[in-house]
């Protein structure tokens, strides 16, 4: 297995089955700093620089708070439009990460082009952490849910897999890759116009990924061990809020309702979102025993904070 | 007295007058770490979340120096519109919660909609401050500006109040509240279309609260002991501020001058505005005997301090 | 030589040659954290402020990298617009200061107006650093740039130098005041619209700067042991990125290609551009043995440490 000090996270495409294990098991060693609340120590020699091009909360707020759970210090921005980084005659990424590289120690990066984090790479003194590029990846994303499926299920392989959402996303591309280590099979159920595209479904069979694709929830969702759901929809800005809210916004095909998992889910099956969510998983789902979402922004720190104590070389 | 470890600071209605003397007390023991710059360590474990969905510069900023005056880790959002949760769909204060809930220990929450700290509060397992929520309240600013008249004067029992501004403000209403727990008569000074409601005047009453009305600053400023002034105003965006400048924006019922003062306040009484102003006093008080301000903006990082280290359980 | 401790770092005007060395002599001896990548406890104590009116990403990141480097705290803004001091109605500089000295220790502060920081200084008691001021200055920039040099070449005297650029720029400014100081002779290249003033060229006189002017930048580059480049033009927002690039946006005059250093620079010349860069160096200049902005970028965050390990007194 690769050594995991001063290495880039920038893809699960080519990640190995035992480095997938040994990143859960190291998150599992930090996880009771997390929940007992207590900021520790370990990296507190250590500045991790954010490099936001697109708003986030999640990811962004997760990495940082991963950081000062292990003591370490953060800086960087949030927001393109409040660097010249984002201007006009955008500086390019080999000048702002050869500046960002002497700010810290390490660099997660969310940018609105896939392959820029890569680029980043290609230059920085310090390992680059992929915060989800354009339509590439996310694979701090998927490590975060295979993370929480680990946990609630006690294992990963055999577990059957349903996604819903945008198929051209960067946390379907990261999910696919990844499921290619374990005995998974998934089916992807996503709108005809965002569906998984010839040459990402050539990609997948080449890798052996064991996948299907249905195209209402409804005819998969009876095996699934884990349903995974993303928006299908993105904002309208044409329509008021109440006006979408009236007729809904996402289809039946593609929205996960509580009659759906009581009538027709296995009663030990779990769902994901990574949120925020439009209206594909209503509320009220929310306390039914399936859910787990609130686990996986729990496990979204860990799951940084593993990552974190991994690059920066304070674990093996 | 309920204990204060775990609590949210939500509203001052219904605090009960011993919860004022005890946070008091703390802010006295925390003060001298302030005063000599030298940050401790009390709450090096922990991390404040700021979750500013409108903009702020003191409230905020209080709260992150306070936390690193105590040796703590600040992780948040400054403005909604950096976070997907400003979305046009935007997402339910319970999604944001049930996530950060996980990156920190303690959460202060500015929002334009009255009443979402306390929905917050409803779903988040770590406290939830308030740091000013729409028309609602802004308990924090007002425990700093009671802290400050009790620091300045030695006590708060007989002192008479006057309030400068407009009444519809949440730090009116959470001013309104605290004075019912102590011998403080106070008269409320508004422009007619910015007064109290009728709602709010009946539900005074209800409280006990010893208050009157006045139409201009000078029929009741002689009899004051604390003089406690906001905006009348707001910025004019139709006019250059040059325009404005000439006319003034202030009317004079509501606007405290150095003449107005040295004719006819009490030689003793002490004057408080949380800043920012516009012009209702002009710069040439600041030097006089009477303001306070200064020493607001410096209490209102040791009032953040010791809301801190109560609701963390690091002060009994 | 007076004492930095306290002390505000405004201009370079007026700065002594000692007190040049004794910083450069700090920088030195701190440099080792920076280049290990361990954060020390130095100021673990004590918070820094950023209070930047306008965007920046290196000045801004670099204080901050740096008070992270010696184990402080930060808070502050990054954007005038997330602030309420950034109203229409503005708060006043003093009013905005005498908040923010109790945020902290030490405040950096950028501002759209020239002087802003001198303004600051006048109110605080905290040391103000300038992070540059409109047309102002840019002390911590120039700084950088010349302690660069000093580590490059092993001294600055006798050293002859080539600015090109808007001489308008707070940065020139600063040179010019930092190299009175020293025997550096220069000469300035900048496009006739943004050359020096008469009035600046008088106080330069004044001041017995051994400078000429050129209209061409190969006029002027053979006798150059320091070449210091800024961009002359500003972004174009009527076109493009492509429209530009294709006809290029620096004129020849003020540009420093790898053809005019390889044939006319001498061999052991050094190239500094604080950057960012529009295309006065093309990238392809930046594995030549000429260049040494990275080597800035490095040199931004130690020379910070020194400043603020000075006047926060840790440091004599």
């Amino acid at each position: 297995m690769r050594s995991f000090a001063g290495r880039d996270i920038l893809s699960l495409k080519d990640f190995e089955r035992e480095e997938f294990f040994r990143i859960f098991q190291v998150a599992k060693e930090l996880e009771p700093i997390a929940r007992d609340r207590r900021n520790s120590t370990m990296l507190a020699e250590k500045t991790l620089v954010t490099a936001f091009y697109q708003p986030s909360t999640r990811t962004r707020l997760a990495h940082e708070a991963a950081m000062h759970r292990l003591g370490g210090h953060v800086t960087g921005f949030s927001d393109a439009k409040m660097t010249r980084a984002g201007d006009w005659y955008q500086e390019s990424i080999k000048d702002t990460v050869k500046m960002l590289e002497f700010y810290g120690d390490v660099i997660v990066m969310r940018h609105f082009q896939q392959g820029a984090p890569m680029e980043a790479a290609k230059w920085a003194s310090v390992p680059i952490i992929n915060g989800g590029d354009g339509w590439g990846e996310h694979p701090t994303q998927i490590l975060t849910d295979l993370y929480t499926v680990l946990t609630e299920k006690g294992h990963l392989d055999g577990l059957k897999w349903v996604a819903v959402g945008d198929m051209r996303m960067r946390t379907m591309h990261s999910l696919a890759y990844a499921l290619t280590q374990f005995d998974c099979p998934i089916t992807f159920v996503a709108p005809p116009d965002k569906d998984l595209t010839p040459e990402f479904k050539a990609e997948l069979k080449e890798y052996c990924l064991n996948f299907k694709e249905a195209e209402h929830v409804d005819q998969c969702i009876a095996d699934a061990d884990v349903i995974l759901v993303e928006p299908v929809v993105q904002p309208d800005y044409t329509k008021s809020r109440q006006e979408a809210g009236e007729h809904g916004l996402t289809p039946s095909n593609y929205k996960i309702t509580r009659e759906l998992l009581s009538t027709k889910a296995k009663s030990d099956a779990i769902l994901l979102h990574s949120l925020p969510r439009m209206d594909e998983i209503p509320s009220d789902v929310d306390i039914t025993r399936w859910s787990r979402y609130w686990q996986e922004a729990f496990n979204g720190v860990v799951m940084r904070m593993a990552l974190l104590a991994l690059v920066l070389g304070k674990m093996e």
